[in-house]
């Protein structure tokens, strides 16, 4: 049997817009964010890739994507999973800090190991700060779970457990699974089926509202090593530029 | 314990603006009817009355009505359930056609009996009429369930197993629950919940984007019957608007 999967990253949100550390702060996406979700879909629809459930974060910006593309595919009635192990990375008290002046102010050797060490998380963000969410109700059950920061092992380690819980059983039943997420729950993710090492994965770039399907062997292996985009000369262009992000 | 439920009907559908009888066809929202939903979860939002779960039928306008409404309500988040049995009524040979023209053609008396009749269905729609939905993939897996035509009899038969069996265990976890449906599986749930005979159901009316709450005692049954808009006076309005539909 062959399985498919296609992850979907978020269209531009509001603070992508203005170069701010999102992390889990919960903005919306913009308009430009929302017509690439709805190109998302009409693309998976014009490949005939058309999802049988979906798994998203608890964030605004991967469920209105997901809301957006799965209509423009004519896939909106499918069932719909959420977790927080799908959101983004936190990034701890970089949340809603410019990107450019984050840049000026720790230099190029810090910044960078902020964005893309596998190991090193940002200083934690106190409970009690404005872009915190240790108050906010969608994640009153996580307890000690809950992270105050997070690099890349850490998204890993959370995103995993639910990879195989839910995710691998969908796929095993011969669905079509749409995995609506985030930049880093994606890189996660993709670093799990692909093998990628953890020096290699930093320099990974997965672009907005492009459906990546993969197609995967019983073993749960992809087929074509990194997937294929549905429009892959877009996706080439697109991957380039979030790499000069913070320039 | 109190449970509370929540009732949203889709806002003005394109077939609502064109006047046609919808039923199973799966059209969009239009503008306003966007605009309905964006204020439907601001009502709920400014009221504190906030679902933790959403059910929903396997409908475009009730599935965006949904998404809408929530994300202004900002619980966007929240579990999702969908299914078939929330569905509008299926209008049979009705679907597709203009409700001032079939008064025109059928006369009062007939179109009043399509349209209100507890138990009396038009004609059924065959498997190969441009508005059939004997064809769509999503409802692949109803075999025989699949209806060509239903009256509001047939409704309530195929909605009560799935409040039984999906809606009640949420309300009795203490869950505020909100479904978001249509006018006459909204109908079966009102006249389910407030005990209303089958000749008085005809008169009621369920004004589209206006959330309709029930506080239920442990019985289930209404503390105030017929619930409470959040919004009674536009409600009130609105119910008139909808009730000369076709004229």
């Amino acid at each position: 049997m062959s399985h498919t999967l296609v992850l979907l990253r978020h269209g531009e949100s509001e603070w992508n817009a203005k170069n701010l550390f999102t992390g889990w702060v919960d903005v919306a996406l913009t308009e430009k964010g929302q017509r690439e979700a709805v190109r998302g879909g009409e693309l998976m629809r014009d490949a005939g890739v058309l999802p049988d459930v979906v798994h998203t974060s608890l964030q605004r910006r991967a469920i209105n994507t997901a809301c957006l593309a799965l209509d423009a595919a004519d896939r909106h009635w499918i069932p719909v999973h959420r977790s927080w192990r799908l959101n983004e990375r936190h990034y701890g008290a970089l949340q809603g800090k410019d990107k450019k002046q984050t840049l000026e102010e720790f230099g190029e050797e810090q910044f960078m190991l902020w964005r893309r060490s596998f190991d090193t998380p940002p200083p934690p963000l106190d409970d009690d700060a404005e872009f915190s969410q240790a108050h906010d109700v969608r994640y009153a059950g996580l307890g000690d779970e809950l992270p105050r920061t997070e690099c890349l092992k850490d998204v890993i380690a959370r995103f995993l457990p639910y990879w195989e819980s839910s995710v691998v059983p969908d796929l095993r039943e011969g669905k079509v699974v749409l995995v609506a997420a985030h930049g880093n729950s994606l890189r996660a993710l993709v670093k799990h089926l692909d093998g990628i090492s953890d020096d290699d994965i930093a320099g990974l770039n997965i672009p907005t509202g492009m459906p990546l399907v993969y197609r995967l062997d019983d073993d749960l292996r992809p087929t074509v090593p990194g997937g294929e985009y549905l429009d892959p000369e877009a996706a080439a262009a697109a991957a380039a530029a979030v790499a000069s992000q913070g320039r």
